[in-house]
């Protein structure tokens, strides 16, 4: 199917692999501009507290301090979503997380800087902390945050759809489960750094973000700076995962601090303060209550969910219905009911994390499944064929389905694990154990409301032959850059390593929303294949000219245009050539704004994705009965990522997503310890697996050829966390016939449970 | 008449100035790549010598010596004009100039590369050396190029227009002078540097050029990498003044010490290797003979000149056509004949430098026209006025002047130095002194043959009202960056001062041609309009719509937009987000290639430039008969540019040229001494003016609205050096009664002038 392709299809390396090996490549941290300062933050060493005052005349007074900064100094409150603005880029009248940035410095050296911190007077007075969701629910007495309804609830979300309870009197069976989610956090190698520059009314910020046109527009509201004079940077980054997915307080204090100072002024974060930092995984309380006829055939699901946001709105509308929303996928319900809230608490805020939203449900829902199949004596796998979601079909809830391949995967998943040779055949303390799932591919909506495209490319040519995207998409890692000159050189016909990619620069790159929501392939990549578009029909069209021949016959191949039935051909640059002696720079645009989905769900006429992933993981586990011990000795991981553009890069992405899924599940937990303190705040604390820890994740690629993305792409980097977690659940299931209903689990938590286990 | 302008014609301070004040500018040297080696050139040590052997094993052998280059490993030739493609990246049969370059090394510190080039050892075949062009004329036992057809002349250029016999014969007074016009050279502060990073089959080359597509292009063709995996990158340049103006021999070493290495490598040029780099004013040998009617009219002039070219072609074809074709200007001359010839020495190359071509042949025929004047007893203002050319004409030798401002500059520069008053009335040892001129505002043909445009301009304008201008054109301190973003800023309605300029980079911004010939202004200017122009009426249509009017009536002011008899008015932010909604980013392209100019010398039909700028100086100096020491007291400087696009930039260039004039009636010598070593290769010994010896330079800027130029702008930064020589001379002459025509003047020339003098 992919011989229609020259290049989608075929491994490509990344692009920028060899600059990140030699060293070549800038991180924000490597950039340096003549005179820059350091700028450090003072935290809060309180979870709660009113701040009565603020003196930092001292600070001021040390000799090597250029400037100290606070927050009355830029009030004006900014969030990633419009309809959670409750941000300062330095607290004001509370202090609501231990960690919580009251003050900035900027100094002529670091040294200088800490003594600075020091020296600021802060009048602190304590007020009640909450650390317990719960608790949060009721306690009127303490408001984290004024203007909540109902004591510290910051959203309740509350959905029907078709007849829940005629779809529960219909059941055979009804079954109900709690499960809990911890946070886990983002951890990227790199920490975040700003460097900020403001001269003469412009103001550059070189920063680690994956979403440059958001701090582009936060800083210039927040620092009432006209756009037009703000310049933002995304330079090589080190890793996101969702974690530098907003506009954060160092971006705007070292932009203070800079025009403050007249000086450039660099923050780079510890690892301490990335942990402080979060906006990590929302922990969530959940409840599930299902019905099935006795074949497993799902007639009612009934959801509640208490997420723990900590201290700020952040993404949390969005986690909130994104883990009510997809939780249908990957199945098709006949009924539904969802309802949750999230409520604030005297932590580090939670956000988006790599599976955003959809990650504690989907544990939650698969185990909760497979619990019902062994009620039911029921094979895991087959209840889930039973149920299992069908292309070109509209949920319940009104998510649009194009393509599917949710059973393909069902099914390459399991034959790869041996799923009917080894399910419940292995040896006592081994068994396999199976999951499915489901994504977005991009958001419907546009983070902030606005008519205009979700991303945009640019394309010129040179006459040499060379091609140069411009893109605002921030490559974080995940490979967007490549993935930009893969589609733009299938496109024009020429190789895509030669390609040159300019990203995430708000001064030289159209807007692209940012990195988030597994959207950059969907939406930058059909932006690209746009503006490749354009550019092919200028040069196609002079082409055909020069050759006689009409546009519709000629083809670029590896460079070379030619025609069928015609002896001659250009090379590209000759082609260009042709083009550009018209008398003007050969050039494209291309703008992605998905379609109407139909459905009608409040109104919106969107779904929530113009396109939705599918996946199932089967995994193998081996438990130690003596020491609670989990291995996980097989992963498989089949993904229904509509077509694999470069196949290197969507096999790194499902490992590496499902690594990530192995962590949740079996190590990583990011708790606030109650007083507010950070319980692992480094990476001696916080456990990550290593390679050593995580067996080779057996990446199975399925093409189910999405009629709306790029060359049929999907998502892919995402939506293949969210199966590791139950997958390996259910295997210690099968091995050891104890179910566990938190994640992670714990040693301790196998041991407790084996003790409680009747003899299977 | 500017008011119809809301930004030109208005000064505007240009847009780099405080990144260079602060030292955010990153010059070439600045830039800085993890594992970077330095490279280090060896030199020649003879004028003229054959190679028999090199051999580096010892320097290979150094520790920290990663690499050695020859001319064997790149043996393809190159040069700036396709004509005289004499040059190889590294000497390989002979060395042609005592500082050839003849080896490459890369070492990882510059102790152990400069300790390489001792242990490199090249077996020379010493031959005899010319240093004389006049001997070069004559010496066929000597080639220093194989193939010149006679001795050692590179090019002879003969032209004739008119009938020249004739025209004598019409005379009613010939006089016959001979002109001496030393070399200059150009000393821009920051030297040359090269920064190359070969990786993958990519090389990025970082360089001090004026022009960076001929730097692509001919690293390309030399290092055989296509053109599209080639990107050549101008940092902030530290002034160029032609010296910088073609592929150099360090380009080339760096990269192919790169590619040897696989590591960056950088090359910094001391200061020595710029004056033996050279490349500048060609020392000129001249003759003139004219014919005038007793009332001064011009019937016919004849004027021969030898040009003393060095070892390489480099531009001097150019120059020799230039040094013949722009004699014409500024004056009406009924017949004309010229003779030249390029002849090669054993001296570093003669190339392009402000006011190319054309300063010695100025110099020669004002002092000469004055010489008549005296002769005949005509005012010198006088018989200028009578012989001036029109606007509107075609010269005899086909240039084709449309806005012609010459007489106004006359006018105005002897009025505002006080020619009635002062000329021949001033006390001894004072004097006032007139010369005309003209110049071109960019050339007619392309650089190398092709129907592209001469330059380009791409503008991206973002949903923020930030506009970004990209084009090929470099920056080299003349301020082109800021001409870009104030004629974006005119055409769009937004401030210039917010408008961001992305330049002379490969792989970003379209190809402009250079930094040379005074075409920037003109070319860049246009194309960035046109540019403008295509994104302007994107937003006015859709404007239009939203307003309700027609596109015609929308105008957008300050940012602004509005139409006549509408009360409603956008922000151009928000006329761009309304243009943007339509589904693409919002982008403009556009070309500037010459018109055909008619005439039809040679069939070429194009005339050398566009369009011509004019100009008269006016000096008053004092002579001190005792020492011969001159001293400029006043310079007035008059020059039609056309318009005045930003008067503050305009008279800085005026101001700049004017100096640069005064160094060369003054002070400066580029001189080779017999043997082949530089008279003054260090600035303790190159006598550049400082501001100490230069009056304050009184700039007039007159309008003659060009129909071609951009806003009617023409050149502005070269013509304006022409006048400075001669007008100085002819002061001199009115001052103490002495002819002068070798430059520059010294006081030994002066004294031994006094010495012959009649009485005056």
């Amino acid at each position: 199917m992919n011989s229609t392709f020259q290049y989608v299809g075929k491994d490509l390396p990344r692009i920028d692999a060899v600059a990140k090996l030699t060293g070549d490549a800038q991180y924000t941290d490597d950039l340096h501009l003549p005179g820059t300062l350091v700028g450090k933050l003072l935290r809060s060493p309180h979870a709660h507290a009113r701040i009565r005052g603020i003196d930092v005349s001292k600070a001021e007074a040390l000799p090597g301090v250029k400037g100290v900064v606070v927050g009355t100094d830029a009030p004006i409150r900014f969030g990633i979503l419009p309809a959670a603005k409750d941000e300062t880029a330095l607290a004001i009248e509370k202090v609501r997380y231990v960690g919580e940035p009251v003050a900035g410095v900027a100094a002529v050296d670091e040294r200088t800087a800490l003594q600075a911190l020091k020296l600021i007077e802060v009048d602190y007075e304590l007020l009640p902390a909450i650390f317990d969701p719960y608790e949060a629910l009721t306690r009127e007495d303490v408001k984290i945050h004024e203007g909540c309804k109902e004591a510290n609830v910051e959203r309740r979300g509350s959905l029907e759809f078709g007849q829940v309870d005629a779809g529960f009197a219909d059941a055979d069976y009804i079954r109900e489960d709690s499960f809990f989610k911890e946070a886990i956090t983002h951890a990227p190698l790199e920490t975040h750094v700003a460097l900020a520059n403001y001269r003469d009314g412009k103001l550059t910020l070189w920063s680690t973000t994956q979403v440059p046109h958001s701090v582009h527009r936060s800083i210039s509201e927040v620092l009432e700076i006209p756009m037009d004079r703000v310049r933002v940077i995304k330079p090589t980054l080190g890793g996101g995962f969702g974690g530098k997915g907003e506009p954060f307080s160092f971006e705007f204090v070292a932009c203070m601090l800079s025009r403050k100072c007249g000086r450039p002024v660099k923050i780079v974060h510890t690892r301490e303060e990335v942990f402080l930092s979060h906006r990590g995984r929302h922990p969530m309380h959940m409840k599930l209550r299902t019905g099935v006829k006795k074949d497993g055939t799902i007639t009612a699901v009934v959801f509640h969910n208490l997420l723990d946001g900590g201290s700020y709105g952040s993404y949390g509308l969005v986690t909130l219905y994104y883990s009510g929303q997809l939780l249908t996928l990957p199945y098709s319900l006949p009924a539904y009911r969802f309802d949750a809230a999230r409520v604030f608490t005297n932590k580090p805020a939670c956000g988006a994390l790599r599976g955003h939203g959809a990650v504690g449900p989907r544990f939650a829902f698969e185990v909760h499944l497979d619990r019902i199949a062994a009620d039911l004596g029921l094979d895991p796998l087959e209840i889930r064929r039973k149920n299992a979601l069908q292309p070109n079909t509209m949920t319940l809830n009104e998510l649009r389905i194009t393509s599917c391949g949710f059973e393909e995967c069902l099914e390459k998943a399991s034959q790869a694990i041996g799923w009917e040779e080894r399910r419940g055949k292995l040896p006592r303390g081994r068994g396999v154990g199976l999951a499915g799932g489901g994504y977005i591919s991009g958001a419907g909506n546009a983070i902030y409301y606005n008519p205009m495209p979700h991303s945009n490319v640019n394309i010129s040519v040179d006459r040499g032959g060379g091609v140069t995207v411009f893109c605002g998409a921030s490559d974080i890692g995940q490979g967007s850059d490549t993935m930009l000159a893969l589609v733009a050189g299938e496109i024009l016909g020429v190789r895509p390593d030669a390609v040159k990619v300019v990203s995430a620069d708000t001064d030289t790159t159209p807007v692209d929303l940012g990195s988030y929501s597994s959207r950059v392939t969907f939406m930058a990549g059909n932006a690209c294949k746009s503006a490749a578009l354009d550019v092919r029909g200028k040069i196609l069209a002079i082409v055909a000219e020069h050759l006689g021949v009409a546009a519709e016959a000629v083809r670029i191949t590896d460079g070379v245009a030619s025609a069928k039935g015609c002896e001659r051909t250009l090379s590209f640059a000759q082609a260009v050539v042709l083009a550009e002696s018209k008398g003007a720079p050969i050039f494209g645009s291309g703008g992605y704004t998905p379609p109407k989905m139909g459905g009608s769900y409040r109104g919106a006429g969107v779904g929530p994705s113009p396109a939705y992933s599918f996946g199932a993981h089967a995994a193998e586990v081996e438990v130690d009965e003596e020491t609670g011990v989990v291995k996980v000795l097989r992963l498989v991981a089949a993904h229904d990522l509509g077509r694999a553009l470069n196949p290197l890069a969507a096999a790194g992405q499902v490992q590496g997503a499902a690594v990530n899924g192995l962590g949740e599940v079996l190590l990583e937990s990011h708790v606030i310890l109650p007083g507010g303190q950070h319980a692992s705040p480094s990476f001696l604390e916080y456990k990550m697996p290593t390679m050593l820890d995580v067996p080779d994740v057996e990446p199975i690629l399925v093409e189910s050829v999405d009629p709306e993305g790029p060359f049929g792409a999907k998502e892919c980097g995402e939506g293949s966390l969210h199966p590791s977690i139950p997958a390996v659940i259910n295997a210690i299931y099968d091995a050891v016939g104890i179910w566990l209903h938190n994640a992670p689990i714990t040693p301790e938590a196998v041991l407790e449970a084996l003790r409680k286990r009747k003899t299977p």
